[in-house]
């Protein structure tokens, strides 16, 4: 392991009664670190905040920011992942009384993915493993992650950079990592996460671009015929940023020009980052 | 905390990048110790094991039950929490190659229960958290806990010792921490768990222990107005054995003919683990 700190001081190790291991009870964050700068800091941690009230855990935003930063300079370039847990509890579920949640940073490189995703896409690996639908915990990005995990287990091959998730009932909802949009007659859509997915950063940063570059945008249930017929179809987090599809089953598609207005968006936004540093 | 192994020997802390901690990427058994026994462990171990094969982790059965008697040895009388993970990986949801799990064991007192709860009877707070349908995880005793903690949230008034909780179609399903059988007309009836629900040791005990007495038994979904309408109620699981439900919103029960033979049949297998010590 490379740069790794708890609670603001370097570590390897967690204390064994944490309940983010006992329970997977926390939450974390994925965030992009360009010359100890972090591009999307105040929406990450503006859904940390939100994940903390809806798990009834207590909220240190000024700490946490002023952590990554510092972790971040420390780091460079890289992935930050923070994760943060209810801390330790005796055992069973209800909630420990004073509650004293930690905060674990792990650093590491950023990702050497094919430039190719990005200009020329990527296919989509159609997963089986179906995301169950609890409204309790949906949109949030905590540590409940089997799902995912079994989800990406269905492929080796490749040439699929990316899975396909849909819920029991069959709608679409996201990819294993990342959340899906597609354009359909001029219009972005992407799915309702009202009863499971994660309501990922980058994903409300380009419905606020949408919105700024006057593109039409709806939230809206998605179904997978639809999908199969959309005009473009792309992934996007917070790490490679967007990655347009350009093949799943039996359909393909060409770059096309929303994916690419997105995409210069976000050239902008990370260079701007980048030179701020 | 008390006593604590990982992999055989004594620890307090585990590696940040354990996937049990990153994404509940693990299994758990809560075991009853008595005198260094523990009554139930081989359906425990086989429990695990399965949900080994699940979850496509690396089985050691002879090394978890070489480690968890040698624990229990130690430990004495009390609860031992085997906690299972699919060891450290990378960043990302593929599994990792090689796969090193971490076996952990955690040492407690047994609970204090009031002995009333087995006698006269508990009272159950119905959950408004209801459990999401997920056929791929149902049955597993796995770190995916949110659920589990919402659910036990929902209530600080001490005179409800557990609580019911539903799945998202409204049937009855099990305890936050327990199983949950009913008597219908001299039937034993639990719920079928292959949409969720935690198949507890105990409740795989009680079922083959009510086929051994010729108690009629079936297994299958169970709605919410039969509950409230069955003769006799029960919850049970390893650590505690069989609390009869009292009370459920306004229905009411006395303690049943049923119940009372199952838990006399738990007292005998529970008294021949201690004298076998």
């Amino acid at each position: 392991m490379s740069l790794v700190w708890l609670n603001g001081v370097p570590a390897t190790e967690i204390a064994c009664d944490d309940r983010g291991l006992a329970y997977g009870d926390g939450l974390f964050e994925t965030l992009r670190v360009q010359n100890g700068q972090i591009p999307l800091l105040e929406r990450h941690l503006q859904r940390l905040e939100l994940g903390c009230q809806r798990l009834m855990m207590p909220t240190h935003k000024a700490q946490w920011q002023a952590d990554v930063l510092a972790f971040a300079a420390e780091l460079g370039t890289g992935v930050c992942k923070l994760l943060l847990t209810r801390g330790s509890g005796l055992r069973g579920y209800s909630l420990p009384d004073p509650c004293q949640p930690r905060c674990l940073l792990l650093g590491s490189e950023l990702p050497k993915y094919p430039v190719e995703r990005s200009t020329q896409g990527i296919a989509l690996f159609p997963c089986a493993t179906r995301l169950a639908e609890q409204p309790l915990l949906a949109g949030l990005k905590h540590l409940n992650r089997l799902e995912q995990v079994l989800a990406r287990s269905e492929w080796q091959d490749p040439q699929y950079a990316e899975g396909l998730m849909r819920d029991t009932s069959g709608r679409v909802i996201e990819g294993v990592f990342s959340n899906l949009f597609m354009v359909q007659a001029g219009q972005l859509v992407t799915p309702v996460l009202s009863r499971c997915g994660v309501a990922g950063v980058m994903r409300a940063e380009l419905l606020a671009a949408a919105s700024s570059l006057n593109i039409p945008c709806v939230v809206r249930d998605l179904a997978y015929v639809e999908l199969l017929k959309a005009d473009e179809v792309f992934m996007c987090n917070s790490i490679y940023g967007i990655w347009p599809v350009n093949r799943l089953q039996d359909s393909s598609w060409p770059q096309g020009p929303v994916t690419r207005r997105l995409q210069e968006h976000l050239s902008l936004l990370w260079s701007t980052s980048s030179n701020a540093a």
